[in-house]
């Protein structure tokens, strides 16, 4: 039996793993599934990346988790590499979960495709407060493309303005490349988050860790909503050794 | 209920979605399935792309179909997106379906890879009247891919000579461009008529829509004959709001 | 029914097939997984491809089959050309199966990426006997990463060391391009051996068949042991006819 700390994207907060979490204890595991500083409804948006980091640190670190099957998810992989630098005895495994893969020295938003940075860009500047929130179309049509519209409602009713600086971070991903844990990539393949093809997750993100387990699944990015049940079977199979 | 219009591709016509419908209309849904002038057995196959289109169009004006999900297979995608310009207000949804998304300007044929195009030109050549069939061998292993050999043989039965002047006709896509009406892209994963790849379907066709709904599932280019069960539940999914 | 013989790649016998010849054997077909020269273990490892090649030529004119679907996997599919180029008159059909095709003048080694190349190279220089063994965490993530543990373990200890002769030799493939044999490409999605991508199985390997049938399935390289059942349908769908 596992522990997994599960670590969210944007725009979402611990709550969108309930599903999962319930999935996975069913299954014997433990599960744990923090928000990162500066995410989630009603909080103070004003957050770096090293903050939002070292808030998942001192969760792993205040509850004493170790042997940990640590899952990134989409901005949540950026995260979790930095966490692993950090805390590196405590992982037993990573689980990039149709997640980003930086290279040292780059930012999440050196990643995205040129118009995706414009539309960051224009609705930062907007906000007033450095966030950007998702438009209720994009979410629909391009995360949760596998869902209905209820749920695509209802769970866009869970989410909440993204901190922006986080986005715009360039990290020091020097000690990550040379880590031992072993890591996993876990694929969703109807993501369309990341456009499929030169810019997308698989295998532009996976091929950056070097020697990892290759799990695939059906599915949109947000297959916590949309298949829970499917998708706690894949991070146990991803995660099982 | 949505009201599905199907609009089919290169040597077929309507009737190859009859086991679509009937699985559309055991589900509530609306289905209809006009077959494109110079397609079908017996006609006069002296028709270029504007004439097609026409044809479409006048079939939906005519039953004066409204909130539509209109549907095209293949080819049949070079022509819904014409329809689409016609007719905007009529249309609910586009549901390109292993289908053409040309740029502004071009035809099909400047899509398809070198050797299909000399194939092609080869076959019209000899036709006679312009017109190209699709060698038996070819039908087998690279649109039906998914079949047993009875079904590859009683499909291809069904088919008739493509007139060939609607893949050399340049389209003029300006006025698509702009539509706002919402797309999806709905792609057969084992389908090898376009090479995957560089010249393959997703994501080269689907990335040209802009914003748009993916939708994947397995099977051929020919899924209406080989799984049309499974085919109406994805079109179902891609349309439902 | 069909007479199906099955060609292993590097490190394996024909033990490896067991499995799924008990498969195709129940659905009513004959399946023979004969141990290419130089393979298995406790035999002399000092044979390069045209002996290995021969070994299978032999195999099948000794037990005079005929009409037969002749399946190579992975490295078994430089092989499988050499054998076609031979005794074609034998063959109805060859399936690659996540195997390499070669183009005229290569080797294996010039389709794998430098890394690789590399470690192959320091392995066969270690060996002493010029050999290459695949090191066990490379074997558990990226060659059977949709096993548990327990099979990842229990199927590397029927492996034993490759010989990297077979490797170097460039074949002369001339004969093989202009064969006019029926040729299939089985490709599992979540093979991870070669990397996706660039230097990928598919459509790397399978576009340089020309015409040929696609079949697809979920799994890793070696679902002959994580998968015999779903393997053994997808190999029959990809031979029927």
């Amino acid at each position: 039996m596992s522990t997994f700390v599960l670590v969210h994207g944007s725009w979402h907060d611990g709550s969108a793993w309930q599903a999962v979490i319930d999935q996975l204890e069913a299954k014997g595991h433990h599960a744990f599934a923090p928000t990162i500083a500066g995410h989630g409804k009603g909080v103070n948006k004003n957050v770096n990346h090293a903050q939002c980091t070292q808030s998942i640190v001192d969760y792993i670190v205040s509850k004493d988790l170790n042997d940990i099957v640590l899952v990134g998810h989409s901005f949540g992989g950026t995260i979790i590499a930095k966490v692993a630098e950090a805390i590196s005895n405590r992982i037993r495994r990573l689980i990039f979960f149709n997640a980003f893969v930086l290279n040292d020295g780059e930012s999440l938003n050196d990643n995205t495709p040129p118009h995706s940075q414009a539309l960051s860009d224009q609705l930062a500047r907007q906000s007033g407060d450095h966030t950007v929130m998702l438009p209720f179309e994009i979410w629909r049509e391009v995360f949760i493309n596998d869902a209905d519209l209820e749920l695509a409602r209802s769970s866009y009713a869970q989410l909440s303005p993204q901190a922006y600086q986080p986005w715009l971070d360039k990290l020091d991903l020097k000690q990550f490349c040379s880590l031992p844990i072993p890591k996993s990539y876990l694929y969703c393949t109807e993501d369309n988050v990341l456009p499929q093809g030169d810019w997308g997750w698989h295998p532009r993100m996976s091929s950056r860790l070097g020697l990892f387990r290759f799990v695939q699944m059906s599915g949109s990015h947000e297959v916590m909503f949309s298949n829970p049940v499917g998708l706690a079977e894949k991070m146990i199979a991803a995660g099982r050794d």
